[in-house]
């Protein structure tokens, strides 16, 4: 029987998945902490069901990607040590001696809200999450968008008016990116509580929209997507949606129209899902 | 014998050609004016020459390149008010009754550094024209990007330091966009005359170079192209590409590595070159 697995690989945690789509998925998720460990629970995990087809990885990053590179199926620049140049895809493929196919995190969400969420029907849209990082993948004319590597659309600059909000960003390569201003680390950094913890009505909201509305400005500017879907922890805020959808309107002025914004239907599951898309790709 | 036309349509000037490559085109310009007029010059050129087999547009917009769309082949929200909702694709196919393909001067330019100049052998690339507007085309995967519409790589925001450089910017609908702080019109309208006029070492253009660097950065990120090819009337002039480099790689400081940024090879030849590709897509 023709069966596919997935992981999602998080910075905090990995959820790995064996199934069909979002009605036949078994599931199970540990903490991301070295590769040696948590690829070892990760492979015990596919162990332990029926042989797989092949298994589809949506990893943090940034990554390589291009079957043809060297590098193909490595994490590459992150931050976190253990990790970096980690060939992830090698060990799974190794491990579980099937084909692997490597795309990010975000991609794989991507993919998995246009199998059976908010993209449906679409060809050329956008996901992006707001959360511990801002993380963006693409489709673009029906296919994954890789581009050199992969976009890294939470790094773009965007005004910042440094009397109006004196925190100076904290990405550790660029400051003040948009990710630097606005992933869940710079609210928490710049207002001295979790992002979750903001109250409703708190200036933080109205800043966070702003910053976020730049940043659709940008993508929709440089890729003229169909649609735009904003996920993420710090999206979660119900009345963050509807005031970028006004202040990207108000930057965008007419000359062009605002894609539609709208929330991911996969929720937590969009990541796995997405792996498991990845794999039923593969060739 | 099968033979090829394209129309390059400026909004100050009309590029008419046929032909099927650099070595092998019969070209014509006049003024761009009104409709009725530019497009009764146009005509009258391709009536003087052999039937075609199609015909191209590569059009300043913005513009609805969508085959499926009933505005297809129309000129949308043009300053130019005479041009505004003028049906361009429907007017050349009425009067020469030949199939007609229809882009954006910009996407026509990418195409035609694609066939034979500065992005040959890519798949993935951005072609940027920094002139009396700033306006971007790209490939994506292979195929020309189009999306909802097409792209507006000039008009995304960028950090504009107001103390710094108190210019507002002059984009009629965003104020100090890219476009509006660092067009040609930009350029003239902050240091009191002409771009051109402009000397080598005068501050223009290490701000110049800062801010079409944060351009850099936003189509990186969002796009990852293999490689960005920067013309126009403003990159003509020579310190500014290295300086652009330089102050890109800065921004991104190693996170992910700059593109190549490379002059276009085509010159001025680019935009009727290209349309004349896209007449040679049209099925």
């Amino acid at each position: 029987m023709v069966r596919y697995g997935g992981i999602e690989a998080g910075g905090t945690k990995f959820v790995c998945g064996v199934g069909s789509g979002p009605g036949d998925l078994d599931l199970a998720e540990f903490a991301t902490t070295t590769p040696q460990e948590t690829i070892k629970q990760a492979v015990a995990f596919f162990n332990a069901r029926e042989p797989l087809t092949a298994i589809g990885i949506g990893s943090f990053g940034p990554i390589d990607p291009n079957p043809h590179s060297e590098s193909f199926g490595c994490i590459t620049s992150t931050p976190k040590a253990a990790w970096r140049n980690f060939d992830f895809a090698g060990a799974i493929r190794n491990a579980l001696d099937v084909p692997v196919a490597f795309d990010t995190d975000v991609n794989a969400a991507a993919l998995s809200e246009f199998r059976w969420g908010a993209a449906r029907g679409l060809d050329t849209f956008v996901y992006v999450t707001v959360g511990t990082g801002i993380g963006g993948g693409a489709m673009m004319n029906g296919r994954l968008m890789h581009g050199r590597t992969h976009p890294e659309m939470g790094h773009i600059r965007i005004p910042h008016d440094h009397q109006r909000d004196p925190f100076p960003g904290n990405c550790p390569y660029h400051g003040d990116c948009l990710e630097g201003l606005a992933a869940a680390p710079a609210l928490e950094a710049r207002w001295g509580q979790p992002a979750h913890l903001l109250p409703a009505g708190h200036p933080a909201w109205e800043l966070e929209a702003e910053y976020l509305a730049c940043g659709i400005v940008a993508w929709t500017c440089t890729l003229s997507p169909q649609r735009i879907i904003l996920g993420g922890g710090v999206m979660s805020r119900e009345e963050l949606l509807p005031m970028i959808l006004g202040k990207a309107a108000a930057l965008l002025n007419g000359y062009i129209e605002v894609p539609e914004i709208v929330r991911p239907q996969l929720g937590a599951r969009a990541g796995v899902l997405g792996a498991i898309a990845l794999a039923q790709q593969v060739q």
